[in-house]
């Protein structure tokens, strides 16, 4: 009875999106999202863990795409590091991915427990990144505040990415963003 | 029947953080917590709404004490009004309370679900700091890039504020934080 459906992923991932933004995540079972595409609940879940997975698989590789660098990078100070480790990782979302990754968000935005999700994932991507520069032997609050600071940068730059009309690649918007970062944290002058 | 017993909501939640402590939040119920005080379950929840808003509770005030010093502050650049208003509302934790902060973070740190609650209390103040930041009118992403740093500081320092053997206020720390944060972003050289 198990059958290997060619495709059936990306098609129930398709479907799923299409669903979770036209109808609401809460209101979309994985029945549904089978049924639209000719599939059954099963086959849903022998590709998908629960309905969330849809939305948030592949966050070792995401995760991997800047930890792997951090840990394979040249000598350099810790926000180098980062630097190049957050840019490089943007081949991760490459421009064809954009229109799925707005999808994507606007489903997150639309539901709170999403959104939670989406935000732990930032700070797991950050506590990841600190221990790898602690790793290459740096010391803390440095490697806190450099990975931290990176998650900062990246954050802030996949929204704009994201953002309507915007043309630039994110490794550019990433570029600018951290000069941005250096610019703003430059002009602090000494607190009270 | 509905009596005020004076002192019970202090000593209410010293009972809940001591049994959190010891049994673990999970295997500890409001009856328990108002057992072990000589209370009602129905005296606990006079005072709080569920387990978790004993170690919740007074999060408007919290962000409060950053956000108001955001508003009311002079003329400066971003990370400028940022660094005093989290240095200022440093007030919010003084050295009496460290030994219940210490407390609060240990249970906070072994549940999963009270350590997510906590992340998305700091998400939620940098967003309102933003937001604050916004209203000056200040431009994004320098609004979200000096708010995020000031919320990095923020955790960073109250961590380190809290290690066993730390002897500086929270001010204190936050100020060489700042410092840190500067020297490491600074050192970000092009990326790639």
């Amino acid at each position: 009875m198990v059958r290997w459906e060619p495709g059936a992923r990306d098609r129930l991932r398709a479907a799923a999106l299409e669903l979770y933004a036209s109808r609401g995540f809460d209101e979309t079972t994985a029945a549904d999202i089978a049924a639209s595409v000719g599939l059954s609940e099963r086959t849903f879940f022998r590709h998908f863990a629960d309905k969330r997975e849809v939305i948030f698989n592949g966050q070792d590789e995401f995760e991997s795409a800047f930890v792997d660098r951090i840990a394979a990078a040249p000598e350099g100070s810790p926000m180098n590091v980062i630097a190049n480790a957050v840019v490089g990782a943007s081949d991760f979302f490459d421009t064809r991915q954009r229109d799925y990754s707005i999808l994507r968000q606007s489903i997150i935005e639309a539901n709170p427990s999403l959104r939670e999700r989406e935000l732990l994932k930032m700070t797991a991507l950050a506590e990841r990144m600190a221990a790898a520069l602690r790793a290459r032997g740096v010391a803390e609050p440095q490697a806190s505040l450099a990975a931290q600071s990176g998650v900062t940068v990246f954050g802030v730059s996949f929204r704009l990415w994201l953002s309507p009309g915007e043309q630039r690649s994110l490794a550019e918007i990433e570029r600018a963003t951290l000069a941005d970062l250096r610019s703003v944290t430059l002009e602090a002058a000494p607190a009270v």
